[in-house]
């Protein structure tokens, strides 16, 4: 029994967005793109719709819309704006949404995705860091199932098939460590952006990849973790392993350990997201571990990577504070690309945000909504 | 829902069944011991009786029947002989048979227990190594499962949970090397049976540790695992992984690989075995793999190792060979362990036998029986 799938992709010109176009287009008979938002790419757009014959494109703005609009008029439904987003969300013959946008942008659009019944290939950390509480009483409520994207995430959740939540001890995240993983905290003082965008294994958007060298990343996927597993922040370790090859575990009551394992290729997952519990065929590099030779282990220290240690508390201490963490973080991260701070100062900002913050207990989203604005101008304000 | 699994030991006295006994003991709402095969050895029979209780027990000769026999008659039946063994396995109350004597004194007693419609936990790597497709077929048959005990294989199992078995692209079997993976084979020929027994990671019984050491273990447990999980030869591979952290792994056709870990402690895989499908606790040391630091790999080299190239090859030919094998190997170890041959010697006398032998297609029961025994007298007649 072989049933096409129906793909909506929020953030298709991103790398997760171009990477799950690859799975679209290497299983025609599994998958159909139904709908896509595309931020401002106008040959993007035009290349996507030529190649994979989309019904509905949401781009960013006007004048994107405009020049679609007058070539594909009557052919495809080309919208822009935040509405946009949602109209590719919620689009009626789509089976699965791919939220793939960066930021907290994606929270709306996965809410009202979840709204309309869809399953979720949740690419999107910000919708669980800031508002887990709803979108997952949300969608256990429609019974819609919220699948991993991230490596980390989608190891957990194929160690976990075939086995007992109730049975799990604790999960394992593993970390690169990121670009600087090598270098002590003085060193760290005088980083550039070029340095800390060079990732040694994977690669990744820039805001990405920044929150891999501060570690921010592992934070945000802990606090993922935490809704996506319904685990408490004392069953969440995170472990360094330089080679990311094991891409995380799971160690159950028996002591007994399951471990994801592979190369380090994004379109592994994002294919298991969609196929899931099917696996497909995937024409990546296998593992060989015997020519990797060596996986190394070390002990994650929380004094070295501070915002990990921010996201572990904020986490913890739950309500807002998880929106300010991701807010601040995403504020500082745009100014240190922008070269209007440095790279240490990332934590500094943090902190200070979260220090300042008041924290309230179980925000709605239109709380979030206002914090995340309030936390954003309050960094801005330090800059 | 919790109901009691009343258990059988085939090979009680045994390093598997001695580990069987502390489940059992640290379990008693989850299982209890209901018939015991022991040997020879009174005193352990005796207090095996005391603190478990078992309605059976099956010793090895007429004397230790006799004085088991006048303490306990009345209370616990008490046989003796071959047919102990198979009264042991089929044992009406009995649930689950651990058969976990060595040799291939385990294959007619699992036949039975399968008749018997009992689940087999499978520590016998001879049954399914000498007559794999009369055993597979039976357990079909009679919708009888067969669960293994062997860490390699128990990893894989676990690995496979959840999992479909058409997606599997191979499994790989992970071998520490034994106790002279760091010689070369100019340095082999002259090791002692001291220096032989002494396995690097695993404690386990005299024949298996010299198995190990000459690569022959992971030969039986390749072809164990074809049987077990129904795979070609093809897509059963072995890696070199000096830790036995990686207890071994499954590749599935997205590249994705599962992979079970822990402490090498047997408890784990025999706990899993019984609870099978669920886990329960067991205070075994959790793996800590920031403190262990570094896993090492290396791929297999079947000219250093001859022992797995000759399974390999009696594997794929199939028929009669792989019980040529096993009775050469067993008849080979038992001599070098009695110091009659060098180390070295163990890989020739096999040879001698596979290439002695001509291959049956489908032996039946008889013929096994029949081309095990020529084959012990054939070694025996080299020495």
């Amino acid at each position: 029994m072989k049933t096409l799938k129906y793909i909506s992709i929020l953030g298709a010109s991103g790398s997760i967005g171009t990477q799950t176009l690859d799975i679209i287009r290497s299983h025609p008979d599994e998958f159909r793109l139904a709908a896509v938002s595309i931020g401002k790419n106008v040959d993007m757009a035009r290349a996507m719709i030529e190649e994979f014959a989309p019904r509905l494109v949401a781009v960013a703005d006007r004048d994107a819309y405009d020049k679609l609009r007058s070539e594909y008029a009557g052919k495809v439904k080309i919208i822009y704006g935040e509405e946009g987003l949602i109209e590719a969300a919620v689009f009626p013959e789509t089976d699965i949404v791919v939220t793939a946008v960066v930021g907290s942008v994606g929270l709306v659009p996965t809410l009202k995705a979840i709204e309309a019944g869809k399953t979720i290939a949740l690419a999107n950390k910000e919708t669980l860091v800031t508002a887990g509480h709803i979108v997952t009483e949300e969608a256990k409520k429609r019974g819609v199932a919220l699948l991993p994207v991230d490596s980390e995430h989608s190891a957990i959740f194929q160690c976990l098939q075939g086995e007992k939540r109730e049975q799990v001890e604790k999960i394992i995240l593993t970390a690169s460590g990121g670009s600087f993983r090598d270098k002590t905290r003085e060193e760290l003082k005088h980083v550039t952006v070029e340095e800390a965008l060079r990732h040694p294994n994977w690669s990744m958007g820039a805001k990405v990849t920044i929150d891999s060298a501060t570690m921010m990343n592992k934070g945000l996927e802990v606090i993922e973790a935490h809704w996506l597993f319904e685990l408490p922040y004392e069953q969440i370790d995170v472990l360094l392993h330089r080679e990311s090859v094991i891409h995380s575990l799971v160690q159950f009551r028996d002591t007994s350990v399951i471990a994801q394992l592979g190369t380090p290729d994004m379109h592994v997952p994002i294919q298991y997201a969609l196929s899931y519990p099917e696996r497909l065929p995937l024409s990546v590099k296998p593992l060989d571990l015997a020519q990797i030779g060596t996986l190394n282990f070390k002990r994650m220290d929380l004094e070295r990577y501070r915002c990990l240690r921010f996201a572990y508390e904020a986490g913890k201490a739950g309500g807002s504070l998880p929106t300010v963490l991701n807010a601040a973080n995403e504020e500082a991260v745009a100014a240190f690309l922008a070269g209007r701070i440095a790279f240490l100062d990332i934590e500094e900002y943090i902190e200070r945000a979260l220090e300042w913050h008041e924290m309230i207990k179980e925000p709605s989203l239109e709380e979030i909504r206002r914090i995340d604005a309030e936390t954003r101008k309050y960094v801005q304000s330090l800059l």
